[in-house]
């Protein structure tokens, strides 16, 4: 089975890394290339590191470009996706790697992003329990941010299984800069991101905050309320989140512990590290993997989780061709890989 | 008037800094430097930054060499400094960059070090309240750790007045890889840690948690616990600490923003940022200089306080320097800037 | 056809690509993976980005952990090679990624390495003309050094074409720090190499030097001379030649242009750009490629080559999984691939 | 005395390190800071790192505003300064950062910058010959560009000596991204320059090539024909330049080495290093120093000298501060320093 693939948003980063998983995936065609000020283009000014696609020419955004294939990857600003997809047809699958079909509450989406809701999809975390079933056969798929990708993977067991208080989470993640995407801007320059680190969006203020908030809640199945401070890291790829909660009372530390590795067990993406080891981004980089290590820390009573990811790979791009391989009934893991490309 | 210094462990990190800094010093005579295995190597060879210096050879580090100076630098591994600095002068001004004399309680020391206690000497971080005071005329100073330094700065002023809750505090630190020294481990390789991040010593592990403890303990005249989890950034210097804790019933964003700007108003060397602008690394790297921003973060009831340092300068060499022009009465800013080198 | 091969050498940062790549590739199965002071450990201790392996055990680097199997990879120090590869079967396939079997002339051997030559293998880089031909079918490879496959594809269709002056070659390399190794050095930590640039090896001294002017005499028919400078650069992988020659009386810009282009024009992995593009080492990272481009410099009456490669995959284990596939018989791009890992 | 000096251009780098360096000068007052579009900001959003001066002001870069001061630095873009010089009283110096009075050559001018010569100043390089001389009581100054620096200074010994040939010098350089400004440009940006090199202006067309042909056949007396290529390298500041040419028949190394111990024995902010020991650039981060090293490859009958500078600092504000001490007739070294801030 060859399935054909159109991609919008091709010019930026995370357009750019759909297009080099896909155009390795065993069963798809790429199909339109398509850009909004950039179309026009040939590939490979935009994206160079894409050898076998330099020739494509980029086509405009549009429903008739799109229209055609069998699934359409949106990777277009926020606010922008509702409007096309509306017009694609309704048994394609369309796969939005932005954010407008992530959150389920109009209140939360419209304080964050101040427009009309368009409405939530079948969210593509297949790790998250009861998400892989969702995920089955569906034509419309939310891509978690990357940020919400590793705090999730890193608090949800422990909500899951009832371990963790709801009240008091705490979040300091680093990012690699192609998070911020490619716009230029000042403050994005080399020369002002090598060799230092920031803070940026702190005081929940981060547009991830209510994501995070939604799938921990969800989980624990009451209110999760969550400090989320993000960091800017003089890396290109790669986070490393550090996520703490409370542990309730007569919880052991071996509880904690088999809960993080009942739920991500059989996984073929996600891993509780042996003990001992501690995660790094670059195990990571280039994959569809996160890694996980937890600790105990009796003084503060909390339970620390550390979780690495690809922000644009397991983080958007991998996450996003895993749900596709889902939804099509194809192999999960086809066109991914597990293999960190380091050092 | 000129004062002649020795400086110890002047193969390392921090003592090349140390040099670095007082070879710019207008009232200083950099007097014997010395090392253990390097000693009879030109310094040039060891610290080719030090043009100045180049052609100095180090000698050994022995009570002899240290010997004769007004002033004798310590900058050797932790429990190395104790049996020193018991034989100089009692009225030498010895300053110990390492960890020996900085906790208070015998069992902390012991739990964290394993080793006997070697007492402690007033505390060489001037901005905390009551601090300056104790150093001037002292004849033996402890230059508090890098994360120190700024974990302290960062919530001091909140449990000085009272506004914090001292039960559950969380702090996550990103530092330079400096901070780990000038020892080769391989996984210390530039290979290794550029384009990457990674936590260490999570769980409570990290020898710098009781001195925080101890730090704001003080502030808070009550005990305060501390999640603390450090991570290594690909960056050769500067620490981001992300520092949180529950505001107390009834504090207004007012109260917590005059607190920190009474606390550090009129200081020379540390600085609450304007609203609205946050810290980074960069603008403090090469400098004595500390720089902080909070937030209220009125959905987790948090203060979210970001500072950065420069850990091989204020959170080292430079507070170092700091505390010996006030226990000598010289000028408090003397050989010191608060220019960072960026970008 | 399943392929079973040994990897020695694992524990670096060679045998870790080798395995990376391997493990993706269609024909492998991964045997034996051997060491020599880490055998006994997990490889998800020494290689923790390879997700898939990690659970595998290595074993000690001996003949008869390598017997048995299809195809050897020899990733061991300069001058362990031979002395193995002798008592292996001759019908079993050898790939040696150390420098034992590169040269041909036993002097220069014995001059830049000091030990007695063990003799040539046929060369691993299949671009050259004829290469590909006396790989086909070989048992023994010798893997061509990291900064020789850049050098050697920046100039030698302008040798082969006869359109430059042999004696007066002149080269400036570039190469991430992956290239030096995984021993831990203290000028190697990433305090010293992040941020800064500095020059090793100058004067002649580097040992890829008469490997370079083995490849480029065999393609001009005579005697070239070199100089060459390598240099090390702030990023783990990646290496930037800028190579210049003397252009002869009478040849175009045109004529310089069509070498090149004739010479790669039906080449999967290399690649000259379109005019006006340069090429940069983000373009290959992760991927077998290598990307050129040239400019004739009239003033100077030089042509002036640049060229990129991924030093660890199409300059070590990504050129030796080509001539593997080469010399069995299978396609010459299974278990590579031509999109570099980007931004 | 205290002098009191306007700095234009204060939003962008080189602006910042005048200001960085003026504000530690013993005998300077900062006066006007002046900006185009940044015109009516606080220093301290513009220039974070510059703490003592983050509450200044940016005023419109006026013949007023700069008028009334002894000195004017011009930090602006190539061709605006010759026009705003014009109008300045002549007895005041002004230290032109930009291109505009740096080549004495109108055609060169017009060939590489498409515009009408403003004419030739004295050229701020004090280490070449005779050039100390010329800036003592100069009031227009011209700053030399970050590569002629680093060329020149590698280079002049040994044409001023007669050493070598003029037909063939090759340089190869590669510079910080602070050397392409605070313009946000897409290939500047942190995810694209991180990890990664790239060449840029191949082929003779940078536009420092005449210049730095310029410096050396004033040394050589003669035409010097250059082949210059630049490369962009993953960090925010430091040259490192690796320049080659032939070398006469009958020159020994020694009388090599000796011309350049002889040019630079007695230079404060110059040295060629130790035999054995190859410059780097974090060794002269933060400094007006240059450090430099050479060896003769036998081989290639040709010498190579690298240098490292600080592009910012001897490579612009600090070689800038230095004429004006010269010219001043203060202290030579006043406001600046040798020591670079390492790692």
């Amino acid at each position: 089975m060859t399935i054909s693939v159109a991609v919008s948003g091709a010019s930026g980063y995370a357009g750019g890394e759909v297009l080099r998983l896909l155009s390795g995936h065993p069963s798809v065609t790429v199909g339109a290339i398509t850009a909004h000020s950039n179309a026009g283009s040939r590939l490979g000014e935009l994206q160079p590191h894409l050898h076998a696609l330099a020739d494509r020419v980029l086509v405009d955004t549009t429903v008739e470009n799109l229209a055609g294939h069998d699934v359409v990857f949106l990777a277009l600003p926020h606010g922008a996706s509702a409007a096309i997809a509306a017009e694609l047809d309704p048994s394609v699958l369309v796969i939005d790697a932005g954010a407008d079909h992530r959150l389920e509450d109009p209140l939360a989406w419209e304080k964050f992003y101040g427009s009309p809701h368009a409405g939530s999809w079948p969210y593509g975390l297949p790790e998250l329990p009861g998400h892989r079933d969702r995920l089955k056969g569906a034509t419309r798929i939310a891509v978690p941010g990357c940020y919400p990708t590793s705090c999730l993977l890193a608090l949800t067991p422990g909500f899951a299984a009832g371990l963790l208080e709801p009240d008091d989470v705490v979040i300091v993640a680093a990012s690699g800069t192609s998070g911020a995407g490619k716009a230029a801007k000042p403050h994005l320059l080399g020369s002002e991101v090598m060799g230092g680190m920031s803070p940026y969006g702190v005081g929940g203020g981060h547009r991830h905050t209510p994501e995070i908030e939604q799938g921990l809640s969800a989980a624990a199945g009451e209110n999760v309320a969550v400090s989320f401070t993000p960091t800017l890291a003089p890396m290109s790829r790669g986070i490393l989140t550090t996520a703490t909660a409370k542990v309730r009372p007569g919880v052991s530390p071996e509880q904690l512990r088999s809960a993080w590795e009942e739920a991500y067990g059989s996984e073929h993406f996600v891993r509780l590290l042996p003990e001992g080891q501690w995660p790094a981004t670059k195990m990571v980089v280039g994959s569809n993997y996160a890694a996980l290590q937890l600790a105990y820390d009796a003084h503060a009573n909390r339970v620390i989780v550390t979780c690495v990811i690809d922000n644009l790979n397991k983080g958007t791009a991998g996450g996003a061709v895993q749900s596709m391989n889902i939804a099509l009934g194809l192999e999960e893991t086809a066109g991914l890989t597990t293999q960190g490309v380091a050092p």
